[in-house]
């Protein structure tokens, strides 16, 4: 099993990022460098049309390569964060070539073979892992890290999610589309949409993924009920999303109703997510201070606020919440290193 | 009963707007002019800081007087879209005066004997008002204009939203706020905070009104829930509102998880509302358009789609639904016109 290369690693690993020039790459690069990922030799991958550049890492500049077929001999994790299309053409090359591949995309993560891992809740999934690991949706991971400590104690009955999500899960041209559009509304300019369907400046609109003919689901809320239900490890996790781009950058939100099995209190909820990993509790009614991409933004925690018992709800088993984390770190690239991390301890 | 000088009017009342120099005034006026409400004369009432300026009305220049005790006196109907301190002192002379007030702050609104009108919901309630109508919350009505044709067919057990709302609501201040500290950011310029308690630039935040510290909603939230609880004549409807403020100008969105008495369909839901007053069906997941408050801005219409069974309630009960409408026009000015109307036509 090429699995056990790394396992085995008593040494620094040698890492691959592909996809290393997209919004996620970049964070990627930034994670491994705050957090000194103990690696031995990195090399960055993308697209024939961005390789040859240069990308900066701990104060060097780094090559960027071609990414090839033949790209992943000598590595030993490759973490992936490009499409779904070339993760399903690549990823297997590179787990052939005997690397652990983190993949960001959806290609994998619905596969039974293949763990979906977010560390502080089933950090356990990674011992079978066949060479393939899978970074989840970024609304997923948002939304059930701070659910985690809840459902262990008190099984969750249903799950009703609202999100507002930032530019950034579409990419850095989304985010570099809303701030053109922004400045050409503010200027009294026509501006026209390349990257998002919509016009995003001062709007926002349902998640821009295809609509699934036969549910009225998106992809987006399709892959948050389906990925939450794989990582929570209980796939008959009643839940509804309902997933919306809002004109922000970089920092996702959520507002959540969760139905508990058996009677809940909001001071139950504070207790159980005080110190919980991952999580920063950040509900402060006196100030109106609560979880808002601004704060969440550059941050690791999944901020969690505005705990209360749900009064439509007179059984007293469901609580409301509303949370914000950055997409690009705990929604991506930091928990894609996160998982490197954890292969290297486990 | 004061009431009666209105119902009984033959030819055109005389009317006057309270507060007409904000963003709710403003469209009052430019309500009357489009929808030619027959006026036999206006009158324009503000604080004495914006007294002695002049707004514009059907091509005229109107002055704009300061608001006094005696100013009612031939005054048939009086639009208040002031704070609730200055309706609380001021509603009461103008009704004793013998205009009938509808108010748009929250003064009035649970007041038993004081009715709250949506006239596509509960017109009927205005036979027994006693010179006071107050006009709802903006998310309120947002929220139950396009469910009112489904409720009373198939009774709400349980009604779980989440909005998304725009800087309007706060008034045309928190407008230019909005303006100001966009175009900071996008300058790189700092921007503090002055009519919002947040940063406003590409952010959002749970809504500025004062939490209740017993149950942890905030004061638009209540709003929501009392109010809609009271223009649709439920007052056990089942209900939950997370209200979050969103860096959009004047339109608001909401993302509604309904649950029926009994099992309901997407094609029931959207043959219900093909046709209903004051609701448009925009839901077309071919083209991933849906209601969004680009195109809210400026209609009456309230905005529905995203029309879908929610796949987490097995029993088929249970309804998602995004909606979105112009806050300062139906969710504020046009319903208080309408209100007018009906006052009218009685």
């Amino acid at each position: 099993m090429t699995h056990h290369r790394v396992s085995r690693l008593d040494a620094a690993p040698r890492l691959a990022v592909v996809g290393a020039t997209g919004a996620v790459g970049r964070e990627m690069l930034t994670c491994l460098a705050k957090r000194n990922f103990p690696l031995s030799h990195l090399r960055l991958f993308a697209s024939q049309r961005c390789a040859g550049g240069a990308l900066p890492f701990k104060g060097r500049s780094m090559r960027i390569e071609e990414l090839t077929a033949e790209c992943f001999t000598d590595t030993d994790i490759a973490l992936f964060s490009a499409s779904a299309a070339v993760a399903r053409r690549y990823a297997p090359l590179a787990v052939e070539s005997g690397a652990v591949v983190i993949d960001n995309s959806s290609a994998f993560r619905l596969d039974p073979e293949v763990p979906l891992v977010v560390p502080e809740i089933n950090a356990g999934e990674l011992v079978r892992h066949r060479g393939l690991i899978a970074n989840p949706n970024c609304a997923a991971i948002i939304s059930i890290v701070p659910l985690w400590p809840l459902h262990r104690v008190n099984r969750i009955r249903r799950l009703v999610i609202a999100t507002y999500q930032a530019a950034s899960g579409a990419g850095a041209a989304a985010m570099q589309e809303l701030l053109d559009a922004t400045r050409a509304h503010l200027d009294g300019r026509e501006h026209k949409p390349q990257v998002l369907p919509h016009p995003y400046a001062f709007n926002l609109f349902s998640h821009n993924t295809t609509i699934d003919p036969e549910t009225g689901y998106n992809g987006e809320e399709t892959k948050v009920m389906l990925e939450s239900r794989k990582i929570l490890g209980d796939p008959d996790l009643r839940i509804t999303a309902t997933c919306v781009r809002v004109p922000v950058l970089r920092a996702h939100a959520a507002s959540l109703n969760v139905e508990f099995d058996r009677p809940i209190t909001p001071a139950e909820v504070r207790s159980l997510l005080a110190g919980a990993p991952g999580v920063r509790v950040l509900d402060d009614p006196a100030r109106n201070h609560f979880p808002m991409p601004s704060e969440a933004q550059g941050q690791g925690d999944i901020l969690v606020g505005r705990i209360r018992q749900d009064v439509s709800d007179h059984s007293h088993r469901s609580i409301a919440m509303f949370v914000a984390g950055d997409q690009l770190l705990k929604g991506a690239a930091l928990n894609a290193v996160q998982i490197a991390e954890r292969l290297l301890t486990a």
